[in-house]
């Protein structure tokens, strides 16, 4: 039960339907007798209340159909075929209910901005020397500095720093205090959550004896930061810039919050990564992988296109065969972790304790 | 020794404990000849200097009280009948000395913010549609959004953005550089420290073949998200809004930095999680339980009350028993761990070997 | 190819070369017909474009000299011995090609940094009772609060807030939107990265049964973050301020993106840390040690000198001989993790299994 618009603000459920982007997705609501339901919100079958739209994304939430409250629910063909005619809810038909209600979820994400002024704040700083488009919304407090060239239809939500020659497509959303260092290119249609730094240095230093033992000498870092289009990133989530040529982040690639993308990497086409994954500096992955929560990946490897990293695994050597990979130790009980820990510090012992054994009984057998 | 008051600042020992907010905790100060000192701050039994005030929180460091330089020491009954009756320092004789600290160090922390001027920054960009309390105190270029309500004796601190319709309860304080999204919720005397952000999208796509392979539509994050009283998060925290429905964080609940916690969570009353946790979407977590730090939960599971987690280690299904649970491999030299990790990956090829070794030795015996 | 300067814009080799800060670095110009080439930027030897500059930093790049199309190489002795006396490109020869590169991209970093106005930008709020050096330069919208002290050379960055009392050395940068909470003290030329936050109150609650079962109490914590000189710390790292006593960072220490540093831990000189490492509190870390990304350290344990901790590896104990340490389990296929993580559950029962079979065995032999 997420209400999104009061009831005299809501439309029909076929009028709301017509204005969905459905981008090629066909639906049709069945027949129905009485006045189709204004909608003012989406809930899950368990949750939706009266006048909103539910769906039915997994067969095993069927049941959930008999005691809804939703006013609509999206069903696949398959479903309705095993309903009784007479239901409680008008039935929108449509072979994927999920993607359905994705689109559904934006058009009112869409209402909920409306009342947004596209308008450059006063009490914004933008540089003069900036390139601002049409229709493009900053608010207040936000920082635009010289070179920076906005399309159109951008909005930079307040305190977002935007830095020297900065390049944002046409549609992105920057929400508030994010930072864009100096030169860093973003696509059309990205969203860039708050707290998200993009080009921040990469870490790289050289050893530098002439200051003393152990000391470092700083490797500007010279290269830049290019997120294509499509492009969500994440709260929280960091993106270094190139030390020598850049870091790229490529068409439709999700990254979710507190990411950390080191300098160098390349992220393949429509890839996702869950919160908390860290990837370090040079490596290159491929495309429709996905890495799973607090995963992470070293340096100067590569995973390839569509290989599937289970949360919290270390991926530390090239992966290139598609598939799903996993390494985290299971959890238990402390202290049979304990004991299993321990046993763990000589396994490769126990195993030639165990050859040992075999040879012994081999040999008592010639 | 931290000293955080001048002398000519300080109080007696007396006064200064007759301000402090004991909550129902009784202390005594022994009898002592001569004046009570001036107390400028609090310092640990090695660290403290003359006028400070420390205590005796772990028996292990009773013999710290022969060497204390502290001018009071917080004792419970059982250490100060086993000390000599002439002491260089005043006891205060209290049966939870930790505690009793605690408090004493929230006085200091007041005394360390009264100079702040409560009012509203001429440079910060309050909505004229937003309904302000008593006493708030709104520092510099901070920016509050239109339908905001703002309880009594808020701080916010600099940089903060404050979204629209936000809600936050009496006595709470943003530290500087926070981000709450539109609608977020935000309960009576919470801390939120600085880069926390609070209601940005949780991580929600569906699969859209029509516009490639691969390729992901978003879901719009249409929920909120709900912190109860009490409630501290971290530095560089996160927490998203639900999809539908709302991620709710319980009265009590202490949060330290860079946690991650996703859309439509439910964090159970006071619940504490160290820094670096991460709790992936829709899981549920009980009262009283503790994450250490770098820990992790997956998606859609559950932790029940009085649950313990150490650090680092994976939760990937639900515990309801509680206890302390451990996964997590143990650090040892790089070439034991080289010879260890490759016999790990036949583990189960070993165990096979042992049974039929066992099989083996059987079938002889027979 | 990293193309920072027009070729209007950039200087002969020689007269660049000149003004780089070598620091007791030796180079030579080797003979070359001709004259020497401008340099617009700098390059790997596959990637670099004519008038860039590029390096030999590892052997078994040695090939790729044939092909570069680089203008300039730094070359060691033993590479120029073996090359062909005409070379299309002109030889820097240095024995650290590394280290020089550094310093050259240190210049060319500078060289970008040429534009910047050196003064305090009008949208910025400065406390009156602030003390701010020579040549200071304070982006749009930032803020620092009173009793500041800034030193000759620094730069603050648009969004930053410098919180009260806060000392910073000459010649530091602070990026867009870092947070400095009261009494924090950074060093001499470093580098803070967008999105710190260093100073937020460290994780300290004393359990508090006067409240309800399970709550907590606030320790306030009183004492500070020291950070010494020549320190870098990344973007959304997080430096908590101590309890009692303060938090502190040796000269020299290099933090990366997204570090969790604890209250009341000290890093020790020229320690490097990857991004995603945490550190919990109270912990010493010693000198030219390194841990490596997403790697976690207990609290209250010390670390030694040179001692060097492997990616994602949890660091439970006290380590005091230098050295490399591991803890994490390897990647796997999924099937394969599922058999061997079952398997694991009952390793301290194979190891008995184990003994059994050699005690039935050296029976036998009786």
């Amino acid at each position: 039960m997420t209400q999104i618009l009061t009831l005299s603000e809501a439309l029909p459920l076929d009028t709301l339907l017509s204005q969905v982007d459905t981008h090629g997705l066909t639906w049709e609501i069945l027949p129905f007798t009485g006045e189709l339901p204004k909608i003012t919100g989406i809930g899950s079958l368990s949750d939706a209340v009266p006048n909103e739209i539910g769906f039915l994304a997994n067969p095993k939430f069927f049941d959930l159909l008999q005691i809804t409250q939703a006013s609509a629910v999206i069903l696949p063909k398959r479903a309705v075929d095993v309903l009784p005619k007479e239901l409680p809810f008008v039935v929108v038909q449509c072979e994927e209910p999920y993607l359905l209600y994705a689109r559904i979820s934006q058009w009112f994400e869409k209402a909920l901005f409306a009342g947004e002024q596209r308008k450059i704040h006063p009490s914004a700083v933008v540089s003069p020397e900036a390139k601002v488009g049409q229709n493009v919304c900053i608010h207040a407090l936000a920082v635009v500095e010289e070179g920076v060239v906005i399309g159109d239809n951008v909005t930079i939500g307040a305190g977002t720093v935007v830095g020297k020659n900065v390049h944002i497509g046409a549609g992105t959303r920057l929400y508030a205090n994010v930072t864009l260092y100096h030169g860093v290119q973003i696509g059309k249609a990205c969203i860039i959550h708050s707290g998200a730094v993009i080009g921040a240095d990469g870490f790289g230093f050289a050893p530098d004896h002439t200051v003393e033992k152990g000391a470092w000498s700083k490797i500007a870092q010279l290269g830049k930061v290019i997120i294509e289009d499509n492009v969500e990133v994440g709260a929280n989530t960091t993106i270094d810039r190139g030390a020598l040529g850049n870091t790229i982040i490529r068409r439709g690639v999700k990254l979710d919050n507190q990411i950390m993308i080191a300098h160098n990497c390349e992220v393949g086409e429509h890839t996702a990564m869950a919160a908390c994954v860290g990837v370090a500096g040079s490596s290159k992955i491929g495309r429709r992988s996905t890495l799973a929560g607090a995963s992470m990946v070293s340096g100067h490897i590569e995973i390839g296109d569509d290989v599937h990293i289970s949360g919290g695994s270390g991926v530390m050597s090239s992966i290139t065969t598609p598939g799903r990979y996993t390494g985290l130790w299971p959890i238990m009980e402390h202290r049979a972790w304990q004991k299993n820990a321990g046993a763990l510090n000589s396994l490769y012992e126990l195993r030639r304790r165990v050859q040992d054994l075999e040879k012994n009984l081999t040999q008592r057998e010639d």
